[in-house]
């Protein structure tokens, strides 16, 4: 099977021309077929304040009212994406930028209103792996941002971690997938202050010890959770790094076993 | 040869949520393959003034600096874009969103300085037709924003109609191509004060009598004289309509002879 790299990446690297620019350098470098999943929620953030757009944030999560969702969609879908596209094409890849109602990609459902109402943001239901497939073995370098569409015309605002793992999962069966998660440290610490501390490789065994010590904690456990979840699935191997270390590949690998 | 319909629809009737409901109607009821390209201007200035930034306009061309490209990048490609994509899913039209970046489907250079510097403003030099032919073959609608790109990472702000022109232009080799532009009247009339007087099939000769007489004259001229270099170029047919008439497709058919 064909080497897929599902990467994600978070709007703060892409925002800033000069990281972006670096990073999407890195990126290019990876050898096989490749994924780009990327967030923009700097950017979404200063242009809903400049237009007295209210977007408060519930446990990171960004309560998405019909105002805030065109800004998201603007942001997202229109600025980051087409810059991302852009530079790729300089840099020799064939990219494509898309959302998940582009080609019918990812359909998602809004979510229920339970304790909060998150306005219109969607949870993943299904990737669509034999479109994706179609591109990849075209060549195309898929960049996606985080919009969804729930079938019905109605746009969905989506997190991009998500987007990342379910899109990674969707092609577990057809590539050898490795999803990176490039995130603001080195790597899984031991020691929250200490880079040093990093954890190379990380099994399910180790996490659940680390766990039960109190060792990994707070945040990062259902972050680990969702990776091992994911690799129930099929990918295998989820790496956790800093986006600047995207070419020397130092980070956190974690594996089955 | 198949069919192929490109459509170029202006701002005002995608940015309106009722009108553009109605226009994708019968834009999905279009025997055959399509493509739709759009504007977006309305939104673009309104979002624009918003934020406090000036985007002059000379002879109907949008002056475009740095930041009126972010601008028109986040209205055009994002928001009116991925709507117009979501709405075309829910007609069961597998669309897909894109800007002359993705998938490096339209080439363009930055308008050479000459009187007026227009700033990030696009000239078209190639639509990338075997991509957008292979589009077409897996029964997809494209979709095309007016942001296209100069190859070196550079997005620029392109003049829809041209794109629509030449786009059409470029299929021509494959496709049995009709060319649809709605615009604000019923079609070419011999009296602008009355709709009664629209001319039903303009052939090369009579345009050319008609601009001797003075009966056509102006905006329309460029208009018309664009219409008949797209016709040289093995476009089948060209028609101007307004948009509510695109079921019907009563407006001006403007043919070789």
């Amino acid at each position: 099977m064909h080497q897929l790299t599902v990467v994600k990446v978070g709007g703060k690297i892409v925002e800033d021309p000069q990281s972006l620019k670096t990073f999407l350098k890195d990126f290019s470098l990876i050898a096989g077929n490749k994924i780009l999943v990327h967030g923009g929620g700097v950017s979404a953030t200063q242009l809903a304040e400049k237009l007295g757009i209210k977007s408060p944030m519930v446990d990171g999560r960004r309560i998405t009212d019909a105002e805030t969702l065109k800004v998201v969609t603007m942001v997202y879908a229109g600025l980051v994406n087409k810059n991302i596209v852009a530079h790729l094409q300089a840099l020799s890849l064939d990219a494509v930028g898309l959302t998940g109602a582009d080609m019918n990609l990812i359909f998602s459902i809004k979510r229920p209103v339970k304790d909060i109402d998150y306005g219109y943001v969607g949870d993943v239901r299904e990737v669509n792996a034999p479109v994706l497939k179609e591109l990849l073995n075209q060549n195309y370098v898929p960049v996606i941002a985080p919009i969804t569409h729930d079938g019905n015309g109605q746009l969905l605002n989506t997190n991009a971690d998500t987007i990342a793992g379910e899109t990674a999962k969707a092609l577990a069966y057809d590539f050898n997938v490795r999803l990176i998660y490039c995130f603001d440290k080195k790597g899984v610490l031991l020691d929250e202050k200490d880079e040093n501390s990093m954890i190379q490789l990380l099994t399910k065994e180790e996490f659940l010890q680390y766990k039960e010590e109190g060792i990994i904690k707070d945040g990062m456990i259902p972050k680990l959770e969702n990776a091992f979840e994911t690799l129930a699935s099929g990918v295998k191997e989820v790496i956790l790094l800093r986006a600047s270390n995207l070419n020397t590949g130092e980070g956190t690998y974690i594996k089955w076993n």
